[in-house]
């Protein structure tokens, strides 16, 4: 059994907010400082930073210095083409020819942004691509768009990672991308040796999927970039603590990331509302510990064995007995 | 069929946020401008208003003759309770016993600009009571708080309309007051005369109920105080244009509104993230007339031996004929 | 920590199908084989029972003795008020008034065969009373009529406990009696003595519940009778083993189990559909003892503290210490 | 706009039940008389039916005089490989060889009687093939004896089109081939010209799919091979009445696939519990033709350049007005 790199969003140390609390829950840091709150986290090696709202050309330096300072590698920077306003109708889908462009124009420039900080991954998670009335959606003009603009970012470098990731529901309500099938066909579609899909775990719960098998799918196809990981209640992206409300499908998860040796980093992307981020981020960290301690002491062969035959019982007993039972 | 009287929510017209577009979809208004906006909206008579965050004693004199200037009624003064960093942890469950004060407060000062006003009714939706973590909440105390808090609210005038608006989840994983039934155990627990319950539509369809169903349960025990109205896909608070996805639901409700002679207004309580919120709330004021009239043709006598045999199908063709079926 | 009192519903045990497999997954037993199977199960001390379907006046004697040989008790006997095409529209609500008539019968007739068996709860879950379509259900009429004919079920003999089972869906697209808000509401205006609820842990996931919160209502209002136990995805009733999905959940409830004192037994009601019935029972009761021996090992103190804060974390760690973490 | 021809599954008429009425909620019918019900429904064109258990080298002969004198056209045969025990655990993923040959046996015998019957599509929906537990799955295996299956099959006849029908859960809790990603990601794989989807407008609701997204996503990859309609709760597979809750998102399914020129039958696949089968086919045959001519006189124009725009509302008053408006 592996053990996992760690990587967190920066995001999740920055402060949180929804449409109530909108002055936020907590103060709103600027990326250095964020950057010193993640310090904290014990076995946190990574980060994964937004551009051009986080880091940019303007601030690149000094984010540079702060994470160099604190030893934490750049382990992917992920698109904010989501957070302004002129996103709103969406970013690469838009109907507006300049705002496609705009949205392109960010890839590119946040592939440049990634060199610079030794990261070789870019995340783009179209978060305002989609529709949310019946009737309000031309599909085939979005799909087209979605397809035309990844492409173009894709081939600005393709020795960079471009890793799309999927949601179904949230900011709008319907994304594009909105499960590992569509993720996993768009991919295919693109047929770019860069291009391929990040899997964030709670998101593969909303779209009613298993993660273990989105692990497996998406590895199969040899588009597995980048995991992100959380937890929620399955019906909506509630950014929770790793392991605090679905542990045996967070063992499942982690047990086909080894199968498939995945080797990348497991990025923390939760959101703690109303909980110290530090806090919450070295709970989850320790709970990816625990559970992978866990994996490691399953007889695999007789998992395997109980799985080859679909006996879900034997297959439950042989984990159950490392939890104590 | 009566016709309906339409209020709406101010914050339908102030703009809107969530957690990526922090800076919000469109311009943030102060009170007078979003009264302008929201008096632009055809056959809108009434108004629903926080305090004391969007009104509050210092603006009261100035809400009030914007209001008045475009007759507009004040239908509900809503507890903001929410929308604070101090309530993160809740308001009237808060573990503080001074944040519990504070909200206590809120809810007479509100009592206080209410009658200034001339409105009849408080709103109280607790957003932020509630838990978010199996094992973190004592249910006892969040129970017990929630109901000394709301009796001490409504006794400070027992004329005072005090209605609590129930919601299953947002902003909190879970919120303590999730649904018909137990708002209604609350409400007669509580029991005083001036306590009843508001009944959102969306709400209602996120809690798994029907919400013509919720209609009779809250009327059959004199508790239906208020109504808001809009729409979604069930599984979240969309809060999108009335009769935009559930139509046959939506008829249903207007139905047993009338059936139970609900007397009161109807009022919008959508969120237009990237519509115009005047056109929004018109289309959803012309939804609500378009299904009042519909309404209108049926044949009550037919529909209610239908349903009296329990009979779908000829319940359903009853109202398919109407809808030039 | 209390030890937990186990029984079963003998269903569990008597073979399984579905609207697909009708002919069922495996072999359709009589009651004594099933008791005969039941017999297999370590720990298993109780028995709940369908009447008049799987016991009634002519199988009662040979029942009785298979129960004794086999150190049995019964826990429950529930009545089947769901199975026959003659409930099709529903049983104490149906439109028919001599429907409703025989369902109270054999209500009468359960408690006269509880008594023989020496068993003091009754359990009514009526499946089939709800509605499937919008339109489709006069609520006033379905409402009297089920508070009614629980009632005279009830005052038939006052010194016997009968329980509603609640539960949002299946097999009607929506059953009456949906959630614990409803249960509670309807037991407290039935207003007597020997009528409360029984909890079903899989029915209050698919209700939007968390369980161990339900458990606290229902203990508030000294209503809770019986509980039954399984696991599931939370949106449908799968059914499946115990502590199979949602750990952190069975925890909780066992632990507020604990907390109110509950001294009643916990009913396996898991539908194996493709598992052996005795191995999927058996893995059910060791999870239980499993799942309520790390509960014995908590710091209660500390728990409550964290909870009397609201501190999920705290709350958390505290729990995960115990999983080996 | 096209009119559509409405065909509908054998199945409709053929009697219900569930794993609660396992005697069924009403008469459960022979083939022959289940087409003598379906001749009586207006306007019904042809008729879908499963071999082997309701159409087989024995009943050839009388089904086929049967549907002549009616004048049903037979418009798919779809393997039944869940009905009998033998598939618990999986037909063509079946962990068994023997199994799994079987199940490509009744494949191969299927498109025999297809052509007996002058038919050119078979049906599989693998309702079988899946899983229920977490770690009960070897995902890779499961995936790959389905292609592996479907190819099988495939080949046998290349002249005969196959379409695989996606649905995310039940029987199985989790069922492979879940949405229409997947779907089309398998069938893309196979890569085989007679090798295509069925897309039943239900279960894309259940995937959280809009159905006319996946009108579009199939018709794109020319595998759009059949149409299954009815409508639901979207949270599980209800079966009913088409138009009876989703009327927007199946005026939209319809308007995409009148966009798409798709030419096939629609096909009826409702589950009449409680309902008169011909009077529940009748509606939605009426409630097909009534939603039609709504769009008939939607100005496409208009809506298209709406479309263009992403505007909602401009989207959805174009089709408001339609419905008296």
């Amino acid at each position: 059994m592996a053990t996992f790199k760690v990587s967190s969003g920066l995001w999740v140390f920055a402060g949180t907010q929804d449409r109530y609390a909108t002055e936020g829950y907590g103060p709103q840091l600027s990326p250095e400082e964020a950057i010193e709150r993640a310090s904290k986290v014990e076995d946190l090696e990574g980060i994964e930073i937004h551009y051009p709202t986080t880091v940019n050309e303007k601030n690149l330096s000094s984010v540079k210095q702060k994470l160099d300072e604190n030893n934490l590698e750049v382990t992917s920077i992920n698109l904010d083409l989501w957070g302004s306003k002129k996103w709103k109708d969406g970013s690469l889908t838009s109907s507006e020819e300049d705002t496609r462009k705009e949205a392109v124009e960010i890839g590119k420039k946040a592939i440049k942004t990634a060199k610079e900080l030794d990261c070789e991954n870019i995340g783009i998670w179209p978060g305002q691509d989609g529709f949310d009335y019946p009737f309000q959606a031309d599909y085939k003009e979005l799909w087209e768009r979605e397809i035309e603009g990844i492409k173009k970012i894709a081939k600005f470098d393709e020795n960079m990672n471009i890793g799309i990731e999927y949601k179904p529901k949230e900011p709008r309500n319907y994304q594009l991308i909105s499960d590992v099938g569509k993720a996993l066909l768009l991919v295919k579609e693109i047929d770019l040796k860069n291009v391929g899909a990040v899997l964030d775990f709670g998101h593969a719960l909303n779209s009613g999927e298993t993660p273990g098998e989105s692990v497996y799918l998406l590895s199969r196809a040899n588009k597995l970039f980048n995991i992100h990981i959380n937890d929620n209640y399955r019906d909506w992206d509630d950014d929770m603590v790793v392991g605090s409300v679905n542990i045996r499908e967070t063992l499942e998860f982690l047990y086909y990331l080894d199968k498939v040796n995945y080797d990348g980093y497991i990025g923390l992307d939760q959101y703690p509302y109303r909980e110290d981020p530090v806090e919450a981020a070295e709970l989850s960290v320790k709970n990816i510990q625990t559970l992978t301690n866990i994996l490691e002491e399953i007889d695999k062969e007789e998992l395997e064995s109980a799985q080859h035959e679909q006996d879900a019982l034997r297959a439950m007993r042989n984990i159950l007995s490392i939890l104590g039972g």
